[in-house]
């Protein structure tokens, strides 16, 4: 029997402790498509904070890196599994700590569903803002390690926004608390902030503290429109940005994917209707009405037809139900490689158009969802199964994708994460003293790299610049 | 001649070096009345990120501590002078280099001051929140280097919350640009965040780029009213956020400090009237008055008395009056010991009676203003010019309120950054493994210890924690 598992044996329960081929296998990934990943020697699916503690003590003795994991919906490879290594798996620790409806926090495990974390509070008067599209899958952990976003940031931010603390086990095994539970403070260095968007390389997030908001006070009004093309669509995402206002969700669906979504639907669409634009506001009461007619009216100077308005929330639902459709009607077609880009908000249209110039060239289809209102693209790729010409032309789309994106002045993750997908964007994105930055951060609170290594930055460090190159070479 | 004034003298520009005494002395402190510090070397006036570098690779070269200031206008002497260092004061460089308005970002020089800023976008539709009292004097590198907080962060958040990016100048004077200038982004750790508050120990801030709001959309609203009795007062606070209502300023003011301001203006108070709580609200139309028309119901319900609302902006600004002459006319009493702690919301009338205690047994006076909204107080304490003695009882008082802020689970300073007043504070707060983590990251950083050293957090870190100690120790 391998030595990590025969110390890990020793110190865990049984009921933490999976060797078995299925267990291997299905924890040697996330959801990402197409990231490399190896057979783990064991997976732990801890119980408890002593299990974790457990398992990295054991990793830290023996060398082995541990990849942690929560609900395994990442999309970048972020938890994908390098061979010999420990998938330890928080998605068992799933108790709500405490709940303070005056203090408008919660303590949670990091296995806790985003969607049960939404509900249990909601039954205190609290509503937790961060939605991501896996919210009724993915984990608080998760959630945390990516810094997630959702639809909803466009108006309330994302993940790091909202936590203000974090239980980790740090690399030596040893458990550190950080941050705070007062709605301000700034003692000593943000460690929780560096921890949120670290995907498990600095530390292993076994609680969080999240902060809350009232539940009440909002009223949902939905605003679609259709346009006859991206530019017309653009014009309309901008006259809102103009007109000052902050939806609470600003959507976009292209051509490609509202078709494929109405064909599945038996839906037909307005003529002309090539990008379905779809807004929300929250305001309550005559300003809500106010707010949705005023967007309802750039809608349609901008060229939109089929606009729609609704605050009912059985219609508002109806509205964004294309939303809610459009990835699973694309996987109907195919496995879909999710990329996520995010370029200036005014690009957005130039960057849907470049989309569509590298599908074509590239041959092969993709499908674009955005979160308008931040400038976040999901472009979907779709390659049949098994073919395996296909899924070479979608890496190479991937590939140029992001490269366009930084054309445009964009970052080439908004919320999914670097992962193993973007290590190649990242490395062209974060410049040589930056990446130093990491290595050293990373090197300083991990020193023998056990903690997901060769995740969330690009490994290779350039050497260090000689002190007569131009201090401003990277201004 | 001293050999780090002969270093500067040769890579920096004649108008940017100072070292005559009268410079050295002003140089030499920050606004922290009583907190340490020695006489430094020589004043750098930076003019340029060049300027910057090359007093930076001076001090790497001769192993010099590099003290980076702002307006001098902190409380905590995170920017007081250590014997023979180089103080870097960013004052002169006040450059607003971008402003997106499509985006809503700009990028400014550190030395630009809050009220520049603000006035400046607020030409182009746009708004920067984070108003620390001391805005129009301050600097947004200042206010990064403290994460500065504010009347409006009760809702609107603190400086944390709209830094999207910084230029920073290392401590081996290489030049890095965190972050991003688009809405949302995940690559990499967020350096971004570490850097914030880190009270220039990790690098020096050279520019910022600022997230924005849309100005529009806000009608501002206040509401007052005086209470018999602090816990009247908290019992006022605690309706309002059990309502769910979230202010755009929720103030308190305590007797000592409200009756000095009367006294000094002549005003005719209301019977019974102890303390004073000033709350505005920012939503439009009849959705803001009927909001304020809530806040002043709850006040009134809470025994308040005198209570008033406005809404017309000179009507507004007459209700805060008494807030903003509050440190002034405190000043005129004597030199003044600002304290900053932050306690869960529900706390602050027990802290608040804790402080009476504190000032009567301590024989000194302490009058209170406090960020009701987020629990964050600023105890003043007076001492008269001239008093050892008494100036021996306010520290004692100040160490006692950091004490009594720990014992209801609050943080040893809410806003304004730990310098070197609340090291020992920071020191209790903090565990030994949070410690080890500060010590490792800065040791990562700034490997020779040149950037700002002693401040931030205390230099002193316990030895490692065997590995066989309970691993739970912490929680």
């Amino acid at each position: 029997m391998n030595d990590v598992v025969s110390a890990l044996r020793e110190v865990l329960p049984p009921e933490a402790l999976f060797t078995d081929a299925e267990a291997l296998r299905r924890y040697s990934h996330d959801d990402a498509e197409w990231a490399a990943f190896g057979e783990p020697a064991a997976v732990v699916l801890a119980g408890s904070v002593d299990d974790v503690v457990a398992a990295v003590r054991v990793a830290a003795r023996l060398g082995v890196p541990v990849v942690p994991r929560g609900a395994g919906s990442g999309l970048s490879g972020g938890a994908n599994a390098t061979a010999g290594c420990i998938v330890l798996s928080l998605e068992r620790m799933t108790a709500i700590l405490e709940v303070n409806a005056d203090e408008r926090y919660a303590v949670v495990e990091a296995g806790v569903i985003n969607d049960d974390l939404r509900q249990h509070v909601a039954g205190h008067g609290l509503w937790y803002p961060p939605d991501p599209a896996s919210m009724s899958i993915s984990t608080i952990g998760g959630n945390v390690a990516t810094n997630a976003g959702g639809l909803c940031c466009v108006k309330y931010g994302v993940t790091r926004d909202y936590v203000l603390g974090l239980t980790v086990v740090l690399a030596d095994g040893s458990v550190a608390k950080l941050g705070r539970t007062t709605a301000k403070g700034v003692t000593g260095y943000d460690l929780t902030a560096l921890m949120v968007g670290s995907e498990g390389t600095l530390s292993i997030v076994v609680d969080v503290t999240v902060k809350l908001r009232p539940l009440g006070g909002r009223e949902e009004r939905a605003i679609i429109g259709y346009f006859p093309s991206l530019t017309d669509a653009g014009r309309a995402v901008a006259a809102v940005s103009a007109a000052g206002i902050v939806p609470s969700a600003l959507e976009l669906i292209d051509r490609m994917c509202l078709h494929t979504v109405a064909e599945w639907q038996g839906w037909t669409l307005p003529e002309q209707a090539d990008v379905l634009l779809l807004a929300a506001v929250d305001e309550v009461g005559a300003a809500g009405e106010e707010l949705a007619g005023r967007i309802a009216g750039l809608f349609a100077d901008a060229g939109g037809t089929g606009v729609e308005r609704a605050t009912d929330p059985d219609d508002v639902a109806r509205l964004f139900l294309a939303r809610r459709l459009a990835y699973p009607s694309l996987e109907r077609l195919g496995p879909v490689l999710t990329e996520d880009v995010c370029v200036p908000r005014s690009a957005v249209p130039e960057m849907l158009a470049r989309i569509e110039r590298i599908a074509a060239e590239a041959d092969v289809v993709i499908a674009n969802i955005a979160h308008a209102g931040d400038g976040n693209l999901h472009p979907l790729i779709i390659a049949p199964e098994g073919d395996a010409a296909a899924k070479d032309r979608a890496e190479a789309a991937f590939t140029r994708i992001v490269d366009a994106c930084r054309e445009l002045g964009g970052t080439v993750t908004g919320e999914h994460g670097v992962g193993l997908l973007k290590l190649p964007g990242a490395a062209a994105e974060l410049s040589p003293t930056v990446l130093r930055m990491h290595r050293a951060v990373k090197d300083a609170l991990d020193p023998h790299g056990i903690l997901n290594p060769g995740k969330a930055f690009p490994a290779t460090v350039p050497a260090t610049e000689s002190a007569t190159e131009p201090a401003t070479a990277e201004r």
